[in-house]
């Protein structure tokens, strides 16, 4: 699902209109922070101290891999500690949560990020943010000549990102002689038998990492590809398991901030992870993420400048945790009874009042959105409800974007607890409703079109309420919508002038586009109404059975069929041919009067109908 | 905004179809866990030593109000704990965030939650969760004569659980009796300036505060009020500010379980606050609460049941942080060209033409959902890419539920881009995006109804691509669409039978309901027909300009009007009255036989007309 990295910045509607209202507002956040000039660059190694601290950029990448940048975002700067949190997540892959667990634990430690102190009884190091869980992560990453750690470390990071990302020598070698504080941690891992042998190797695999060289842009992606459960977005690689990511995501929100963690999460309120080199990510899971990058940092470690953005954006964009988790509102999408919108089957008038009088005993609830648990609850309850005055609940299910897993058996129950009390529980649904968890006797019924659902809910509702002459399966003309408008000697007087045409199943009977044909009565089998839309799908307009006609449309005025028509069931008709009218009319000028005004009357009640039809959409769906 | 708060065990559907699938999920759980008998219930004194371990409750509260119970929701224990929670929202409520955190920090500190301990340098408690910082809290609330702290504390709770909870006077002298180590910890904060003045008084209300009992039902209820932004979604009213909540559960998610808040966002990853008397509850802000019960704690003093319930529920209903807050992946709902869904105004045939010609230079995003960030910025993005190919962009903006304050300057913003490249947005709004806001000049053009919007859209691109044919101010009846089907001798003949009317803007021209009055041919000005739907709502159907006519759908079977017809404006119109029509036939049936022809024919021009609007409508919505 590897899709196009969009940046705001090129092409595409940038290129027309500008940057985009996000990118000028980010822009706007670095013009305003930038005066901000509090704190200092790290000055644990030379390449830290000598950062430009006027440096100052935003990046936002969204979970579906769109990117917006603001000031500095292509400057390259070292990843320092933002890298705990990657080679932790990689760490997880290689071995598993529960085996990097009895090495690191998850628990916020109160201390400060470089702390010589493991805790008591295990010796585990409190955490992987801070540098003793770090080092003992990159110690977990497996390591062999063939495949060299710090290859693979590089590597991950690399596919995050989405490009190459190089190691910087300079970083490196500075970072390995300013060592001896970690090298102290390495030890002192080994003497609690956390790291099993010489530490060192490790070490050095541990400073590579963090001299890795990243722009705030690809920080940006690294985020990205954690907001979107571990795939990078532009890519489509799979870089971690969305419980890698959620385990990773989790430790960041509690202890990814140095010891300034709680007032981030008051601040900001996302997880993040913050490195002495300026950076940091913070992640809106399946949302996006925010990069900044700035080199002046205050007394905790994290970027003055960052912290700042982040909190604004955070207040300003609402991304605050306890702002974003919030249920759709919209789950139920409408509630109505099917007769307010009936399905393509055109009845005969004994079929339309057993409708009319029982259309509320059924209705369709339909549903949008994600159905997570709020909206599942929501729309179980819905359902539940509904079906206290109605005998069939048809629950169209095909706006719904995400199912989890567990909703599956939620709807099973509910249909179980509704066949118990007599309900029945129809599912109109686009392929994803899995029927074996829907399994049961009888098996439930589920449809793709809501059309073809409500038609069902229809002839259950005809079978169990109507006589026999709601579904005939054989019309003689006289008796037909159309000319059961004249009086009997009239309409046999037209059947006299048709002809008999059949045709079999699957076969086109009138093409959209052909000129008027005839006027088609329906004595047996069933037709279906269809059109091309303008993209080029067929829709199914009606299903005409035995007493109704068709191909008088055409009589529309360019005199073109603009529908086709096509025979579900063998059919037979009696057909009017446009010479048999012609001729009518000469020969017997006051019964074609009278025809044409049942043509005329049969026009414009199915142009009612339709005009009907539309306002009780409108009213159902705020169309 | 009160609701009736629904029970999902008393009345309604559960009495018809049992308990819902949601309860019995969580009966399984309850019925699951209930053999995990690991832990002891606290011994910190007797009333809780003595608390049946046998004892297991689950209570979901949603955040509209709706509760699911399963077990012991009814039984009665102390709040103890989670009182700390809510304590500290009423002194932030009280005091302010700035007050309170000069006296309270907001960082997980690692250790113990009886910990004697102060912050060095500030001497501040870590964080409210602690006993030190929470006996803060309790100092922090105001207290007087008049309004007793402890008075205060206990309505404040109350409101929460929407019943008036009590202190157990039982609970509440054993704690004044196992009291010491607290009054330490007050005397501690005393002597660092923490505490001003005495701290016994503080005290006995903060084991008053730990003394009110309540039941997991009352906790689920206190969760929901929090999940809900403060404001207590069975009684409506706002008991702390959505401010406050935001930093009460950002505390709650870094130190809400004791020492093992690590582990608990790792498993569960929900903010939550445990007490020692059982008691657990989890929010998912905007969502949902959920509470449980048992007594039995492990070495943290959480509840084993309690701990393992959450966090199989987060598991199973995936309310982990890391899984909830999604991007509606459905935020643009559709985007076509407006000439796949046209305004309701009947053109002629010149006018026609220019917008098949013209209409994909205009074209509607429909949004839905809300338009948090995210959401936003997926509207603007479509909104931008659209406008690379099309004059006009109409955006419909009806089924949005929330519109985040900062999205309307963005979408200001996006409308001056497109603006200054020549294109025109228009949107469609029930009202709530404000005007003040999207000035400008020319004004940016708001619709109420889609309709309209497409109807302004149609006009101005008639005005800039058509000639004047096609928005006539006059037509005479042989010119009308009905009349110019016959050969101008025979209109002529036809109009020579009709008679003239007027009438007044506003006025009823054919009422619904009412029998065939006559074919009506507009000479000028505007008419507006329209049906009341089932729900008594007034839909607009379409508007009839000079050259259309109306009243001949009465033609239908029962000869009755099913829409109502109203002057837009002053309307003239030659009216073929039924008398009129009967007498040409009888006089002149060959004529009579052609006008009854062109009559058919618009009649299926009109339902064809109609049957494609559907069908594009399927196909533009899914429908």
């Amino acid at each position: 699902m590897a899709r196009q990295r969009t940046e705001d910045t090129a092409g595409g509607a940038a290129a027309v209109f500008g940057p985009s209202a996000v990118t000028e507002y980010l822009e706007q956040v670095v013009e305003q922070l930038r005066d901000q000039r509090g704190g200092a660059p790290s000055d644990s190694i030379p390449a830290l101290a000598e950062a430009d601290p006027e440096r100052f950029g935003i990046v936002i990448a969204t979970a579906d891999g769109h990117v917006y940048a603001a000031g500095d975002a292509d400057e390259e700067f070292s990843l320092q500690s933002i890298s705990k949190a990657f080679t932790y997540a990689l760490a997880l892959e290689d071995l598993g949560a529960e085996a990097v667990h009895e090495k690191i634990d998850v628990e916020p430690s109160g201390d400060a990020f470089n702390e010589i102190s493991l805790q008591p009884g295990t010796g585990r190091p409190a955490n992987p943010m801070i540098n003793a869980g770090a080092i003992t992560s990159t110690w977990l990453v497996p390591d062999s000549e063939r495949d060299l750690r710090r290859d693979r470390i590089r590597a991950a990071y690399s596919r995050c990102a989405g490009r190459d990302l190089a190691i910087s020598p300079e970083v490196l070698a500075q970072e390995h002689d300013a060592g001896d504080r970690n090298r102290a941690l390495g030890y002192l891992l080994a003497s609690a038998g956390i790291i099993e042998g010489d530490p060192i190797r490790a070490l050095e695999d541990y400073f590579a990492q963090c001299s890795v060289l990243v722009t705030c842009r690809d920080l940006a992606l690294m985020g990205a590809t954690l907001a979107n459960d571990g795939t990078n977005p532009v890519t489509g690689e799979e870089v971690f398991a969305p419980g890698t990511v959620s385990r990773v995501l989790s430790v960041m929100s509690s202890c990814g901030m140095y010891d300034d963690a709680g007032e981030w999460m008051v601040r900001v309120g996302l997880p993040a992870k913050s490195g002495v080199g300026g950076g940091i990510i913070a992640v809106l899971p399946g949302q996006l993420a925010v990069a900044t990058f700035s080199p002046a940092l205050d007394r905790h470690g994290n970027s003055v400048r960052g912290v700042l953005a982040c909190e604004r954006l955070s207040q300003d964009l609402q991304l605050h945790f306890s702002r974003t988790a919030r249920a759709s509102r919209s789950t139920v999408r409408a509630s109505y009874p099917i007769d307010q919108s009936p399905s393509m089957v055109r009845r005969n008038a004994e079929a339309d009042a057993v409708l009319a009088e029982h259309g509320t005993d059924a209705v369709v609830v339909e549903l949008q959105g994600d159905l997570l648990f709020t909206g599942a609850e929501t729309a179980i309850r819905t359902v539940r409800e509904v079906a206290l005055d109605a005998e069939y609940v048809v629950v169209d299910m095909r706006r719904v974007d995400e199912i989890a897993d567990y909703v599956l058996p939620l709807l099973a129950r509910t249909r179980a607890e509704l066949r118990e009390a007599g309900r029945t529980l129809v599912v109109v649904d686009g392929g994803r409703v899995s029927r074996s968890v829907l399994e049961g006797e009888p098996p439930l019924e589920v449809f793709p079109s809501r059309a073809a659902a409500v038609k069902w809910v229809e002839d259950a509702l005809l079978e169990r309420h109507g006589g026999p002459g709601c579904t005939p399966s054989r019309v003689v003309p006289p008796d037909s919508e159309l000319l059961s408008r004249l009086d009997p000697e009239d309409a046999r007087a037209v059947q006299a002038r048709t002809v008999e045409r059949s045709w079999r199943a699957g076969a086109n009977i009138l093409r959209s586009g052909q000129n008027f044909a005839g006027i088609h009565l329906v004595v047996s089998g069933d037709v279906s109404m269809s059109v091309r839309t303008p993209t080029g799908e067929r829709i199914e307009l009606q299903i005409l059975g035995p007493g109704m006609s068709f191909g008088e449309m055409a009589l529309g005025s360019d005199g073109k069929q603009h529908v086709t028509l096509t025979a579900v069931t063998d059919v037979t008709a009696r057909v009017l041919t446009p010479e048999a009218l012609a001729e009518l009319e000469e020969q017997d000028p006051v019964l074609a009067l009278r025809l044409w005004k049942a043509i005329a009357r049969d026009g414009y009640e199915r142009a009612d109908q339709q005009w009907r039809d539309a306002a009780v959409h409108a009213s159902a769906t705020d169309w």
